[in-house]
């Protein structure tokens, strides 16, 4: 499959089905490409009614061809794309690249078409690209059918579900930077080969360094994840996702017929992978640029240097924004400053110059090898005026300033330490600015994206610097099922039934060491008694029935009952609501568990996700997860790493430490049942919809799971 | 005292002191500046030891000038700047402009040469500008003293506190629009004229028609508001405030010496005057555009049109973050566009035109004429890549391209409907680009910018379309104070006391019909057994010492005495506590009170904010305030606009509607608490520092403060 890819990327023959004497066609565009910029293969126009496109013979149809073509870029329409892949097919064509819209995206009839030439693929051995896509191209082995002229060569690959997004970047690199690109793939609609097959190739890739990726949507972001984790150990992944909101999740869909699930989860889960997530599309090239150019940051520290306390403050404001630390600089840091500021101003981080550089840039320079030498600053951002000297004040700085401008450059090099620009002149012609973006010194005109920059270095870096649990996001059952948890999946799907009764939910449990409250099921009244005896009161008692899904909605669960008559009554009560609810609900009893005592409540949950399979949430109960909505998510399996870091990640944390001299929540045990629930998923991943555990009382010593629910796939 | 300002903006005359020959120094720029311009008036550049300054002859001092001087621009060391101010004083100099740092804002020192010069100024008759300024300009009458080079003329004020701020918003501004600026005040430390009285001044200035900000922070915010909301009334005010975080804050105050109150506090003022507040640099201009250019918009239904789904799906994303609606168009809009486009795309909003004006960017034209016919559309959003379709595709479609930009000039024009662009190609040089921007049609580069334009443009509408209770932020005790409150105020300061006992800060609460429980006092054990037959069991007993503040945190309130035992007990064990944590302590005995029955704990809170004055705090009792810290603020008065906002603005609102089956909590008397306890502090302002009502359990119907703190100024 890698090899298709290559074949895909690295053709050495293509047949552009569509081509076309039309300038503003694609069919022209990227033969003229192929053609201007050398490509080292063939070139099989294929058109039934042209003779010659751009002094190259035509072909009326593949089957004409001769020789062997190893991919076609296919340029008509959608109705006619499965008799074109049918004819890949016969000539062993080995990718296609499917330009068309008309399919998954726009509704029922789009599907089938999508799903009808998914199958030709698949039976004829033909790998496809898109459909829905704006083409792709491998600058490094000459190949371009996009139709986007002027690319610059280099080391960015872009792999994005959206042609335009892509235009964007390339087209801020292109006026911004130095960097160039090593090869695009647009990837539509995922009708065959998938995000992590094409990032699978990126990795491999020696022509390539930092992967930047737009999508709407992942048909498999489990594998997707898998294939991230061990490229972000080699290069950054940087990635923006649309569908923070409803209307963006919806045009997300409209446009590559992509299904979302929560943003929230898709984030965490891209975060654990290692990849740098990215919220607004102004931050996608700063955050490319400084990842392809700077060294990652291992720790936060951050110094900064202005020539004014207006700009200072703010870039303090930013850097808070990102959580990277404003650090207080050393005794001996001040000292050497003041040194050079022959002045009575108060220094401290951020550094105001406060003029002092107005007749002299270069101490810009003498300042920042002062801070960059002190041990407690990982990094340095520079804010203001710098590379507009000679605009502002006199031309006859300019030479100053550029003499800044490489003692600057000069000391990133050596001390390793990554420098950021803010510049109010950054979109103004400037030689000294000029200088440090030639040589990796990134310059921005806002005050946040330069701070972003930093933020992604050190995300990065903090990634690469600690250990990750069962990030490798393999959901591996062996070793952890249960034959008589297995036999009773089995048991239940037999009888029809996608719900668990509780009291098999609570078995299944068990049986893996989830610690649920005791509990006993009971027939009619009398045995409710006797159950209630061995419990000891006071119990708790509620309908059992795989016909009830949410059993306090209709009343179907007792609290504290307190002695015999209570149960015998309640027993009734039960039953009578439960039937008044469903005159045909099947009835298995009731089940009574022990009143327990109050403590804190927590909530875990499961569900599926469309890109990612099974997710955890974890929250407080009540008000917590159902009026704040205070949760944390993590894609299972999860391991002794990322557990507690849930605890850590809801607003409401503190609660669990204790308040107002309350007693703290027993943390450990927390952690170990959500590494049994993640091992639980894990073992019956194949079974399970949805799981529910909710309430959990936690208590400084222990916990119960009091409520307990489990749907089926 | 505006007079003043008149002169200080529109002098007739301005004496430089600290004239120069060093093209370096700002003695030399201004009167360059001046000369270059034509400044209509006279300038007499003061230097004992110059003959003649570009052309024009030197004065010795200022009592040498024998004619009138309006101004003095003061560009000498701090320490010299007394005995100038002395000098102006001499000379009826009526307004000084005093750049000099190392004033309020270095420390104690610094603050003593600050309060020498502002109480010279007093004395004198001199209104200072600074220190600590970038200087003054004013286009419209030629005059520039801040030494930056190349201003164009227009009706953008700026007021700022940062020189390079302004540099910043200019340097952009110029390089971006066609925007120019009416005048320019470095606001600088606020010795002496204070931020509202230069927006009056703006506020007045028929060549101002908005008004640009940037603070750390005010010396009387409160008079800022109340010119504020009489500004907008005829101009907006944009405003970026630095200071959201520690770090930012601590910086803002070494550069003006501004001490800042909660960012939060400050954040919520502002938006009630009406003023748009900017919480990024990089959106000061965007936004300034915006509302100089534009109708403010009075609903916030939008249409985004894009020519890819990638950008589309991103825009709607960035319109929910800023809380615009992306509306759901017509059937008769989506049917005309169905025309237009000819194909089988779903249409919907955003509308996606994916690729079908790649060979004809009229389109864009004509679709967006559909979408601003919609009448549920109140703005059009364009994204993607118009304007470089010439350079993308192929140069003949640059007259096309040109077309369009005139008719979506034509069209926003004639429909009053705004229309904003985000464009991949904005860095670039486009002649359709500049059409739109000379023709108030926004162009950005960034689709969160271009969204956060539209958000502030409907920030704006919407405050001057609804009605606003007491933002006239004037605090009017007339009529509201009663004179056994007054008297029981002065008799505590008379006994040199800070801190009202519990039973002082009820009586003056139930004086104003707060709902307070009832309560008894007791100075003996039996005593309180009387007071708690009386009160009825159970009840609540607490110290009673003004030098116990805190008093839960020593033992000191008891709840739930059921019985005359546990009274007389529990009396003993109040003193005992109160005696073992402060020996000297004075007591009062204890005070009774009801226990209440259960309900929702609300708190109510009064401080004096450092800006602002009198600030209230409304939120859930317990976690919800300590650990979640969910509150919201109003600076004080406010009325029966303001009381129900706070009511909504936190983020557990549901929980006051009553949850899971729950009952609700009477809002309407939450209401009428915040409106009492606003005109409790408004009659005693002078008195209280801090006024805390904690808890106060609210019912279905009703509520009851339980426990009061009030602490004198």
């Amino acid at each position: 499959m890698p090899q298709t890819l290559n074949h895909v990327l690295r053709p050495r023959s293509i047949a552009v089905v569509g081509a076309s004497n039309d300038v503003r066609k694609r069919g022209y565009q990227a033969i003229q490409s192929l053609q201007r910029d050398k490509f080292p293969g063939k070139i099989y126009p294929i058109n039934p009614k042209e003779k010659e496109i751009l002094g190259l013979p035509v072909f009326k149809s593949l089957e004409e061809v001769q020789e062997d073509v190893d991919i076609a870029l296919i340029a008509t329409p959608a109705a006619i794309v499965p008799s074109v892949l049918e004819q890949c097919g016969k000539r062993h064509v080995k990718g296609a690249v499917v330009l068309a819209v008309g399919f998954g995206e726009t509704g029922s009839d789009g599907i089938k078409l999508q799903q009808q030439i998914t199958a030709i693929g698949k039976r004829e051995g033909v790998r496809i690209v898109g459909p829905n896509t704006s083409g792709v191209f491998n600058l490094h082995h000459c190949m371009n059918l996009t139709g986007i002229r002027d690319l610059p060569k280099g080391s960015v690959a872009i792999l994005s579900q959206s042609g335009n997004m892509a235009l964007s970047l390339i087209t801020e690199i292109r006026a911004k930077s130095n960097l160039g690109f090593s090869a695009y793939i647009g990837v539509g609609n995922e009708a065959d080969i998938q995000f992590h097959e094409y990032l699978d190739y990126f990795r491999k890739d020696a022509d390539t360094n930092i992967i930047v990726m737009f999508v709407d949507g992942m048909r498999d972001g489990r594998k997707f994840l898998q294939v991230a984790k061990q490229t972000v150990e080699e290069k950054p992944i940087v990635l923006l996702k649309s569908g923070r909101s409803d209307k963006g999740r919806q045009a997300a869909h409209s446009h590559t017929g992509a299904l979302a699930g929560l943003s929230v989860v898709a984030n965490t889960a891209f975060k654990r992978a290692g990849i740098i997530t990215i919220d607004h599309s102004d931050e996608l090239f700063p955050a490319a640029e400084a990842l392809a150019t700077l060294k990652p940051l291992s720790d936060n520290r951050i110094a900064v240097l202005s020539d004014g306390g207006g700009h200072g403050a703010l870039a303090a404001d930013a850097l808070a924004d990102y959580h990277l630390s404003v650090v207080d600089i050393s005794k001996t840091t001040i000292k050497q400053l003041k040194t050079i500021l022959n002045g009575s101003l108060i220094i401290q981080n951020p550094v105001d110059l406060a003029g002092a550089t107005d007749a002299d840039p270069l101490i810009f320079a003498q300042c920042a090898e002062v801070l960059i030498a002190d041990p407690a600053v990982d990094a340095l951002m520079i804010v203001g005026l710098f590379g507009g000297y000679h605009l502002r004040f006199s031309d006859s700085l300019l030479s100053t300033e550029e003499e800044a401008a490489r003692q600057l450059v000069a000391l990133a090099a050596k001390s390793g330490k990554p420098i950021v620009v803010h510049s109010l002149y950054a979109s103004y012609r400037s030689r000294p600015l000029d200088i440090l973006k030639e040589h990796h010194v990134p310059v921005h005109e806002s005050i946040d994206i330069a701070a972003k920059c930093l933020s992604v270095l050190y995300e990065y870096g903090h990634h690469l610097s600690i250990s990750h649990d069962r990030s490798n996001f393999v959901l591996d059952s062996e070793g952890k099922t249960k034959s008589e948890v297995t036999d009773l999946f089995h048991q239940v799907r037999k009888a029809g039934r996608k719900n668990l009764i509780e009291s098999e939910a609570r078995q299944m449990l068990l049986s893996h060491g989830i610690p649920v409250t005791p509990w006993e099921c009971a027939v009619t009244a009398d045995d409710a008694v006797e159950a209630a005896a061995r419990i000891g009161y006071p119990v708790v008692m509620k309908i059992l029935s795989p016909d009830v899904l949410h059993k306090s909605d209709i009343g179907g669960v007792l609290l504290n009952l307190k002695n015999e008559d209570m149960v015998q009554d309640g027993f009734d009560l039960l039953i009578g609501r439960a039937r008044r609810q469903n005159q045909r609900a099947k009835m298995n009893g009731v089940i009574l568990t022990p009143m327990m005592p109050k403590g804190v409540e927590i909530v875990v949950g499961v569900t599926q996700d469309p890109q990612f399979g099974p997710v955890m949430m974890f929250g407080l109960g009540g008000i917590m997860v159902e009026v704040l909505k205070d949760v944390s998510f993590r894609v299972l399996p999860i391991g002794g790493i990322s557990a507690p870091q849930m605890l850590e990640e809801i607003r409401a944390r503190d609660i669990l430490k204790g308040i107002r001299g309350q007693a703290g929540c027993d943390k450990p045990a927390i952690v170990d049942l959500l590494l049994g629930v993640s091992n639980f998923v894990e073992a019956y991943n194949d079974h399970i919809a949805e799981l529910d555990l909710n309430p959990i009382i936690v208590y400084e010593k222990g916990l119960s799971v009091v409520d307990t629910r489990i749907i089926l796939k």
